[in-house]
């Protein structure tokens, strides 16, 4: 069976009808156009699919969505979709495509799942797989014996809000000293400010590193620390085999991975977590629509 | 069938015969003498058990171990026993009771899913349940539906050994500002010596934190708290519904639970975060015994 995949993000809808083997057959993206326009945007994708691929071939529909989400009432209040706040997005598209199953996970749990699936080739497939998604924020996903873990509230994974700085600052979450607080591409910009770099985006930001710039090393060694204290930490509690980044801040390279690599090496004490693989995402955005699918077509048999 | 359940810790082995009721038949404890006494100790434990129990009776055998251990390999280091080096304990245990099955955890993974199936009431069992020791050192292991969570490599749940003190000291185990530097009695000891307090051990700075002595009630404050953001990391990891702390350290009682369950609170930022329930062990040093026999008695049939 073929399945609907969407995938929602802060800023942008996707969607995609993806076949059992892992093919996307036809596609479709649109730029959420204000607060109001959330389900406007929605229908849209789904229709644009749904033009291509007919309703009949389409067999269940998976959904990844940015968090905040709960996924047994199956209702998501993205942050930057201030008119959704509880929004019942599973009944939504039951109604829109009635009588199929319909998934929910978190977008960062997708990304690792489709990572997992179609990022992979099947012989390296890890046993413990984590997913992040280093960007505007940072997010985070495990895939286990290849199941998403998503945990009793379907919050697993929340790697972008666990406490590295103990003495840092307030997180707008509630926490003190949070991975995204030194990690996430707004907060490289902000500290990479304050010490005088000057420069529009994360994406400057990487560039100016990679042009040997102080600061914007600085910065990027900072996230780098950050990111591997809380990498090495999941593995200690998950028993890591691998970890996948994707996300704005990823697409830095070797400007992120190098430094990455190197704080995880360093700071690996105990010998299970120096089998850790840390690489890349080559899946960049599909990540997530392949883990929205697989959200159905690797759901074991009801 | 009955169980024969062995707990090996650190300076002492106890074993037992445990029932699918979760009744104790017999139990057999002895320190460990020396440092080459292991293998004669566990033979004594094991017939100590046997005289009493027909081996007959005796379906199957689970093992709790001090880390590190193999449980693929079916291998223990516990680090205070030099003679045992990779010691095949699994095999050892076979040839005592030919024909049985044989599965071994870690002590603290025991000690979880002993609280998990003797520790709470049937109805209070929580879908994700994370057991801590907090004694000579910090250990920890997961409970997820009922079935322990282990990883690849055997090794999920160390969370003595992750980081909270990213600036702090160099662990023995090879990372840096482990929880265990913080919050292990011997680590508070060493702290409160060196800022004043004359005591012998962990035992007297308890009593003396209970007696409003100054620098003893700041080492349990200092261990709660980086005990609590260890906790809030597993939580934000894992989706924890319960938290359950044994050890020496854990029988400190208000002295610890009070300033833990504050520092709990005042971080816990993410609404699924402050579902979380912190509760000392009510099994005390059962919880291993019952733990050991469960990865027997409740193990899915194969």
């Amino acid at each position: 069976m073929t399945v609907l995949a969407v995938d929602i993000g802060g800023t942008k809808f996707a969607a995609a009808a993806v076949t059992p083997d892992g093919e996307i057959l036809v596609r479709a993206e649109v730029p959420l156009r204000g607060p109001d326009s959330a389900d406007a945007v929605l229908a849209e994708v789904v229709a644009r699919v749904t033009a291509e691929v007919p309703e009949a071939r389409i067999g269940g529909v998976g959904i990844g969505s940015a968090g905040p989400l709960d996924p047994v009432k199956g209702t998501v209040s993205p942050v930057n979709i201030p008119s959704w706040r509880g929004f019942p997005l599973v009944d939504a598209l039951a109604r829109m495509l009635p009588g199929r199953p319909v998934r929910l996970a978190g977008d960062a749990q997708c990304m690792a799942l489709g990572e997992w699936w179609r990022g992979l080739p099947e012989r390296e497939r890890p046993r413990t797989l984590l997913g992040m998604v280093v960007s505007t924020g940072v997010g985070g996903g495990f895939v286990i014996d290849g199941v998403p873990y998503v945990g009793p509230t379907g919050n697993a994974g929340h790697i972008g809000h666990i406490t590295v700085d103990p003495g840092g600052d307030a997180c707008p979450c509630g926490g003190v000293g949070c991975v995204e607080l030194l990690a996430s591409g707004p907060s490289m910009v902000r500290w990479a400010a304050a010490n005088g770099w000057t420069g529009p985006d994360a994406r400057a930001l990487a560039a100016d590193a990679a042009a040997g710039h102080p600061v914007a090393l600085a910065a990027f060694r900072r996230a780098a620390d950050a990111l591997a204290t809380a990498i090495l930490t999941a593995s200690a509690l998950v028993d890591l085999d691998h970890v996948v980044i994707g996300g704005g801040v990823a697409a830095a390279g070797p400007t992120l991975f190098d430094p990455l690599r190197e704080a995880v090496a360093r700071d690996a004490g105990m010998g299970f977590l120096r089998r850790l693989r840390v690489d890349r995402t080559s899946l960049d955005r599909d990540a997530g629509l392949f883990g929205a699918a697989a959200l159905v077509l690797l759901a074991p048999q009801a």
